[in-house]
């Protein structure tokens, strides 16, 4: 996608540790119009699937699929990083590593809203090395839902989330795939 | 609101202490078609005053603000709840107790997306006890912005944040607010 790959040279920064920050416009601060624009071609990307829900996990994936969720028209799910008091009943739990803070923590569903009739399309917003996606695609496979595949912005391709994923029989969209970044160069995968 | 209303009273549910459960279509299962109405409305509420930003705080006020923020063609900025290694610079920073999970947390804007030329709209899901709110205000108003106002979908009327808030000179327009509550009957203040 043209249009977030000019975005993300003009104003993506890389940071140590292969940190892509992309806060300007993706994950602190939202550019709504881009994020629109991500959502239209998620749908095209996932025209002729059926989806009935839109699965992903908070907190940046939360905006980008609530936007893309409209062009759907189907309701999103966002898995939570810790129980609350507002969760209650039963829940679907799966164990998720981050990548950007470095630590490992419980993500939940509630039972209610995941089913085995669903189709679900996971969102969000960085795959890199993948363990949140798993997370999702493993909350909703506890379900009996049906994963259609994931929508991703930017997939850090040299990491091995994507290959790791795509070799399980997940169809993977990713708008960018960065193959290799330094300070100051960032290649895209044609 | 009364499609609001109408919802809550259908799928809201009362639970011990305090909590109205809403995790049906507002804020763990998102219903993006009633979001978009939401958001509609607060465009209506604050229609002539210049937004230029949109500051809610991650996670259940994204998807509200991402969605609303559509209807004002501004961005949205969510504060964070802990520091990650994908920010870096200077942040501003506000504590906040959480009425749900029970706990004081940090909440940090970077630096770099609030400025003095600022109009900021705040978003959230819910006003009860008023500090998430006082929080985003405090983070707007330590970046010089001007704070127009706040547009929350439920406020606990019989909880002190709005009052609160509103007696600070805050301009907050609540879509439902919840006059008392008990297991088996919910009113709204008229």
């Amino acid at each position: 996608m043209d249009l977030l790959k000019q975005r993300i040279l003009k104003d993506g920064k890389v940071r140590k540790g292969n940190v892509l920050k992309v806060d300007s416009f993706i994950n602190h601060q939202m550019d709504i119009a881009l994020l629109c624009e991500i959502g239209k071609e998620f749908r095209r990307r996932f025209s002729d699937e059926g989806i009935t829900k839109i699965l992903t996990i908070e907190a940046s994936g939360i905006g980008i699929a609530c936007i893309t969720a409209q062009y759907f028209q189907v309701p999103v799910i966002f898995a939570k990083k810790s129980q609350s008091k507002n969760i209650d009943g039963e829940v679907y739990t799966q164990k998720v590593e981050s990548f950007t803070r470095g630590r490992i923590y419980d993500v939940i569903v509630s039972k209610e809203f995941l089913h085995p009739e669903d189709k679900v399309l996971l969102i969000d917003d960085f795959l890199a090395n993948g363990s949140a996606l798993q997370g999702l695609y493993n909350l909703a496979k506890d379900a009996g839902a049906d994963v259609v595949g994931a929508g991703i912005v930017i997939e850090k391709g040299f990491q091995p989330g994507g290959k790791m994923l795509r070799d399980m029989g997940l169809k993977i969209e990713s708008l960018a795939i960065v193959d290799s970044m330094t300070d100051d160069s960032l290649s895209f995968r044609e």
